[in-house]
């Protein structure tokens, strides 16, 4: 809490620190330093999505083109998709090293370099989305988090969220945990080590390769994110399969990161606009994934034929139970990881207790 | 949506023509007209809450800081409480005619104006929070709400969320229907219509007035917020049950509303940073809510002997079939309203059914 606090300060300060960068050239003040507010500044995004992806790819472009517009243009966005600049999952060591000043990216996908990294996107059987932006924002999760990144030479910022996602897409139908054994499925983060317990081989795959390696039958089955994103790939055309709830991702956090050097040379209010921007784009994404999914899995079922299907209770069962060992082995081997979960576990508690009364008992209620 | 791109496009737009207004001074260009970005503009705030009352009212002024910061000065915005410039409810009128530039409220309870005002704050048994901000930004909500306050010189924006609400305190027991007759409750919007449908007589009190009639006994219940502003409120203290779920306000939009001449007349930066400072708040008010309500839900049942419990299930069926009617009303009384309702239905069908496959079922999940 206290570090937001003091960017807060920091960040009210600015209201009369700021008046001396834009607002006094006029006046005759000629302190053009590396920070004044009238500097043209041209930053780069890089990104794991293709161009203008739905939700994901066109999410980072709002992000660009809100904090283009915000600025006036003194920091203008452009953005890049996977593979333009850097690959997908190259993002995180391009915006550490510079070559890039921004990213926007799924932290889970840092894992092998960070083994907290994951917490600040997804946790199998984790907070979904409106819990992971109460821990991040007011329960100490962005603190961690960006305590995490500092050692990279980032600053992370929430920006964006797609809901609860779907358990994936099968070749086959998933009828008990027998199923499951010996399956390759493209499923990253801590939901594919999850898999890995109960049986699966879980491999990570690029978005944009997912579709290919499903149809061809180099992997089984795949999650990606939902329908509004899975129409989109047409992954109903490799698998006829599609189950529920996304356990692995109940509630993703994508990440806008931000090299520190170029952020911190950044005069204060636009590193308010940053600020900002993201925390309005992670209001927007979830806003068009909710209006979108719908649209998109009406279409899959009417016009595509996929079977809708809930996973199995048993098998669930089995994940949850896997998925707390995961969890307890790698919070056990990093102490970064233990407080990231820790933190996190205190958390989903109390948010489960008051959505028991609150977002559950209203469902239940509305029929 | 269109009228959406337009405000995008121009956003994007100003990317190119804002940097003839602050950043151009320098070079010399002379043209400081009255929308000229290196002018310093002061703006009031008026809002329907007490200063810095949790959530409502340190919502406002995050809104008010993060605008500021954001414009580094240039957009300067005071806040003042309910009762400080003008009434809680006067805000809407004090906004119109431009005694303030900015107000932070609820729509619904400007429902004597317009009749179609409440669908974009709450309406019983309609969307949550998650939905609420898919139908404003993606559905089409915000485009009628926008027309509609245009009517009265106003420029409305989505700006923080509580959450499922409480369904209210109340003095005895609410153990069948017959418990609602002639019960007194504080009780505004759409709500308190359906409340009077099934026997009851709402009353609307401004936030503050709440505490003081449920203890003399003016009133024999009231619903406010939830746990943590009713915690505030100490409304425990004058009532010992506190029924649940919210069917009246299941995740209402907390509003910006702008008088209109002083937004046009804003440079194109500044406008862009109204609007992504809004969205921002919806985010950032939304997670404090849901960070913050189970720890005074935990305070009020441990430390204080609230009882905590649900609506039966025959008071909810006729609040709910009550509430039909009175939407239904209310749409065959009003152009607008009919027009907000049938969007909001439309929009909340789909809601429904991807969250029985999202949302609902990662819950039953969960456990």
């Amino acid at each position: 809490m206290k570090r937001r606090e003091l960017l807060r300060g920091a960040g009210l300060a600015a209201v009369a620190t700021g008046l001396a960068a834009c607002g006094a050239r006029p006046e005759g003040a000629a302190d053009g330093g590396p920070t004044a507010s009238t500097e043209r500044l041209q930053w780069k995004m890089v990104t794991s999505w293709p161009t203008n992806f739905p939700g994901l790819g066109t999410g980072a472009a709002k992000l660009a083109a809100m904090i283009t517009a915000a600025s006036g243009g003194r920091l203008t966005v452009k953005v890049y998709g996977a593979g333009e600049l850097v690959p997908a999952f190259e993002v995180f060591d391009a915006v550490g090293r510079g070559t890039a000043e921004m990213g926007h990216s799924a932290s889970y996908y840092w894992k092998g370099k960070a083994a907290a990294a994951p917490f600040f996107c997804a946790v199998p059987f984790g907070l979904n989305a409106q819990e992971m932006n109460g821990w991040l924002y007011e329960g100490g999760g962005l603190e961690i988090w960006r305590e995490l990144y500092a050692h990279f030479g980032l600053v992370p910022f929430p920006a964006g969220n797609t809901g609860v996602q779907m358990a994936g897409w099968f070749r086959k139908p998933v009828e008990s945990l027998a199923d499951l054994q010996g399956l390759k499925m493209r499923i990253p983060g801590l939901g594919g080590e999850v898999m890995a317990r109960v049986g699966a081989t879980p491999v990570n795959l690029p978005g944009a390769e997912i579709f290919s390696s499903l149809q061809t039958g180099a992997i089984d089955a795949a999650e990606w994110v939902g329908p509004y994103n899975d129409l989109a790939f047409g992954l109903h055309r490799a698998a006829k399969y599609c189950y529920y709830p996304g356990w692995q991702e109940p509630g993703p956090t994508l990440e806008c990161m931000v090299n520190k050097a170029a952020f911190d040379a950044l005069p204060q209010d636009l590193r308010d606009i940053v600020d900002a921007c993201c925390r309005a784009v992670n209001d927007a994404m979830l806003a068009e994934y909710t209006a979108r999914n719908q649209q998109a899995l009406d279409r899959l079922v009417r016009e595509h034929d996929v079977e809708l299907r809930q996973l199995p209770d048993d098998v669930l069962l089995a994940l949850r139970r896997a998925s707390d060992k995961v969890l307890e082995e790698t919070a056990a081997a990093d102490p970064m990881a233990r407080r990231a979960l820790d933190s996190m576990r205190a958390f989903q508690a109390q948010a489960k207790a008051w959505h028991a009364v609150s977002e559950e008992a209203y469902y239940a209620t509305r029929g």
